[in-house]
């Protein structure tokens, strides 16, 4: 931590400061310039003693220098972790060599809705289902979901189908429940930091999916997984779905750079929600790709049998058929270099 | 709703629309243009079975004409809301004649920085009690606040001092334990959209302070109150403090135009947060002043004994000095205006 | 400048960083921590040099300690700047003791127009004229102005008003006709950064209004005054007029703490215009009490005889008995504090 | 266009509604809902009037159902355009069947730093080479370009190399020296909405990248284009460089998806800028990679002798042998699907 003297700082406010961060547990180290004075606090002491400093007589800014997450951290731990989802013949890891294509419904709305498209997304390429039972819904009269029905739904699909299953979590007092019927449990967006739920998640024994929050930064994002780890729960998956901006023709801005830039911060893995990122079935294809080209560990898509008659998020959904065209596109090689006129002209 | 169709869109196709919006409970109504159709659903029918529509074949997109809440409405009442916090004497009205201060430390360090601010603030003017038991914090290795005890000590603050005491909820467990301590339950800007939260909160008979979202449209910010109506409690006060943009030498981007707009388009209380609407010191006064000015029913703001030490939020907390200068602030008249140099030789 | 090295960085690395801080004029000092060191670049040398550091092995990130604007800045000049606009009687000073309303519709779109909205603003008690004889439209089928007629009505208008009169430039090619017809030069938001533009302006006679770019952070709007002032042109009066956002019920979001900011860093006047800052009719009054409020030294507002036929802008334009109603808002006093329910009881 | 009127108007404004509909060259259709009334604008008549009508009596809002541009719409030309840049051997075909690859440094700062990039570059796979003459800095103590001398070094990079050369146009001033030196005329991020400049590109007979800027929506950005089809030049190519969003970590948010928008909206190519698109060189190869699997028809990177000592954006910057590894990164086949537990076993 660096804190950073204004210009008309006197010496006595520069020696409360250095007063300051020794009572902090830290050490101090004056560097004076020309204009004015920086302090650095050198050492492990409590941060938020200095961090509270910029408010002191005589400070411009206090500046933090390390990141504040650990456990996430590739420093930590360099090497990439994998995280393995469901149990025996099935199970799937995420992080490992391969994209894992999660799919299925955003909402479970019946048993034949599900148990369908556990079939055709299997048959499809994907390896995990997904499938929405507790709904967070922005208004209160939209549908909120089938609740314990549609965990035993998701539970059977598993067993016909033999995909994982992973669904969302809204409250400390779903999780035993959904722990019970389900391999993993997914964070929403809007609860990324909702921290009585990360604290209760950090002592499961399932695998937690956590998405960004639609105007969290990277930094925050890591944070919240760091509430898992440090709580005691390292099968951590963090999922980019699109942050908000000034954007209107798409439900949201797909952050893929985000995507890698998590990948290079942290050890974790990173997968991506096309669906979600554009809201728009018909990109989902062209940002699927992008998504595993950027290294995304996988991918989480909303298929629906019929998405004009989605009780949630029919924008967003491809059918069997649209669902297919996108496991395609993902195999297709990537466009070649173009060649100059000359070149082509050298050739013949 | 209307359901615009694409300028390529078949008769069959729109034939198919039709068909839908009847199936969804409304009455198609049709209108062709030169180069499109549109077709509108008229009545009360079921919404999501429309929005879904965007996605059927010859359809570019799917409109809303009306507001999706009901009953925070001013079109189903167009009277203000007045809350009421605390019993007795000493009792605040929130959306009165006056604007109410509620003031108070980010968390609640100890018995004596709470009782020494209860009453310093209390003699500035304040009409109310602020002060934090389970914090919401970024870094799981920040402090996350006093828990219980921190709740016994606002009781007792709010005997010695009379006034009103407000803290933050952050789970459903917590409920009832904070009901039993404080006059009115807070639902932070991360929370706005914890649904299991907003239901439950909705069965209490404890007035709420709901925050916006740091990434919440004014439509979605209403919506999250309308859980608490449709719920049951309409005691509900709206809370602007602030939201995300690229903006970097502020912590957030105080909306106050939003403060106007949620009074136009909702009859409850809505009040502001200058101390997280800047997250600067130096400029609490001058937002207040005009928070105030925008029509603010009330204004919440962080003081502390001595923000340099305090273990959260000390950039933007006051001391009693500092929160004194901004009681008086918004009680001196607004600047007059300009007079052009002629009118001045007039007078003379 | 401090160039913050990597938990990595070996002692060869930062050797180097030292040489090239030396290398770019600056004093190099070293403190090393437990982790890592930090290399402060003391002095006044080549900031692009340090910048560029970033990339250099073994460096984490570089951060800049010191504001880059000087000109503008307070603690280069600490007292308030005053810019006066037009000459004579009827003649303003922007940044003086009083609020200067500037009033007058989007676009000239014709002698009447105009000379009929100039008698109406002055009468409401307005002190300048705005109207648009080269207009930024988003569409290239959208009115693109009158040009030099619209400047002749312009001078014409402020004849027989006696109001100073202001209007956009888009084109350096334009200035020298648009300085001979009005009193004060708008640089309009999507140009905040036409660098050329600037440079231009920075050579001519005639004060400037320079609005904030959509978005543009403060402290980029405070770098492109410093075009003008380093290039020799001091008069100028920077514009707040809302920055975009996720928010889609409001045309922006009104960012009135970058008003107080703005003042605080700078000795430069500050006006808003709440017409753009909200795009919304219903909201101008509350959002101009706010600005005024806030320390706003001015205002500039839509106004036309009949918005909704305006050629531009209409859904923002106030009519004049709209203006007039604005003008009365901003003299209301401040609503006064609440009182708790205990305290009436007292009084009676 | 629709006019949405509010649930209490009455008879009167809607006939005040249906006559200026008529009188903007519309024919009107009325559909009575339950609650309200709306009333479309059937027809080729003066959209701004209708859009003015937001501000009449009774009418809650007003809709635009089609989009607003025409000549670089995919309505009006399905098939892809494809732009020649240069001419003979050598010339390049941006929306052709190869991912064209523009390199080359932020700034031209010597004869022997842009000749040596050049081979390089092309060395490396590169089929074009930029270079800024002119450059727009947000701080007037910036580095700004060396103005014709670094437009006479492109020419002669271009004549060593081959390789045709685009470079930034910020004034209409400079449009003509910069047609006689290079292949392609750049429009800055910043420069977007500057009209004056498009109008002025749009009769050059010289082909122009059209950057998206810093806080455009998609339809602005193409909106910006129909400037310089409308006015007579079709040789138009656009490029996605980034949003400003909340983000900190990276310099703005690759907005890829834009991408497969503007492909989708247009049928003009679109390439993209992974260093401004993130400012990071670290991330530079896997979003490189992204933009191709997406669909960009290019990318443009900025490549640099010496990253630390450009004057420039340095920390964007690739030197010669990051260049190169990112070529490959390019061309590397895309990660294939994952394999669950269960099918391995299969296979043994």
């Amino acid at each position: 931590m660096i804190v950073n003297m204004s210009e008309k700082a006197t010496e006595k406010e520069i020696a409360h400061i250095i007063e300051r961060i020794r009572e902090a547990g830290y050490t101090p180290h004056v560097t004076r310039g020309v204009e004015r004075a920086i302090v650095a606090a050198v050492g492990n002491g409590r941060r938020h003693e200095i961090e509270a400093l910029q408010v002191a007589p005589g400070v411009d800014n206090v500046v933090a220098i390390a990141q504040p997450f650990k456990l996430v951290s590739r420093q930590v731990k360099p090497e990439r972790s994998v995280v393995n989802v469901g149990v025996g013949a099935g199970s799937v890891a995420i992080g490992g060599p391969g994209v894992v294509v999660i799919a299925g419904p955003c909402s479970v709305e019946s048993r034949e809705q599900l148990i369908s498209t556990a079939h055709a997304v299997k048959r499809a390429g994907a390896t995990m289902l997904r499938g929405g039972a507790y709904k967070p819904r922005t208004s209160p009269y939209d549908f909120q979901g089938l609740g314990l029905e549609a965990l035993k739904i998701l539970r059977e699909a598993r067993e016909q189908s033999g995909l994982p299953v992973v669904t969302e979590v809204m409250s400390t007092e779903d999780v035993d429940i959904i722990c019970e019927h389900v391999d993993m449990l997914q964070v929403g967006a809007r609860n990324m930091q909702n921290f009585a739920l990360l604290r209760r998640l950090a002592t499961v024994s399932k695998p937690v999916l956590l998405k960004r929050g639609p105007s969290a930064t990277v930094k925050e994002w890591l944070l919240a997984a760091e509430y898992l780890l440090s709580g005691g729960n390292s099968q951590v998956v963090l999922c980019e779905r699109g942050i908000k901006t000034f954007e209107t023709e798409m439900r949201n801005t797909f952050d893929l750079a985000a995507v890698a830039l998590a990948r290079d911060l942290s050890h974790l893995p990173v997968i991506a929600d096309p669906s979600h990122g554009t809201g728009k079935q018909s990109l989902i294809a062209a940002v699927s790709r992008a998504a595993v080209a950027v290294g995304a560990d996988g991918l989480i898509i909303e298929v629906h049998p019929c998405p004009e008659r989605a009780l949630s998020d029919g924008a967003q959904s491809l059918d069997f058929a649209g669902f297919e065209k996108v496991m395609k596109a993902i195999a297709e090689p990537l466009r070649g270099a173009a060649v100059p006129a000359g070149a082509e002209a050298d050739v013949a």
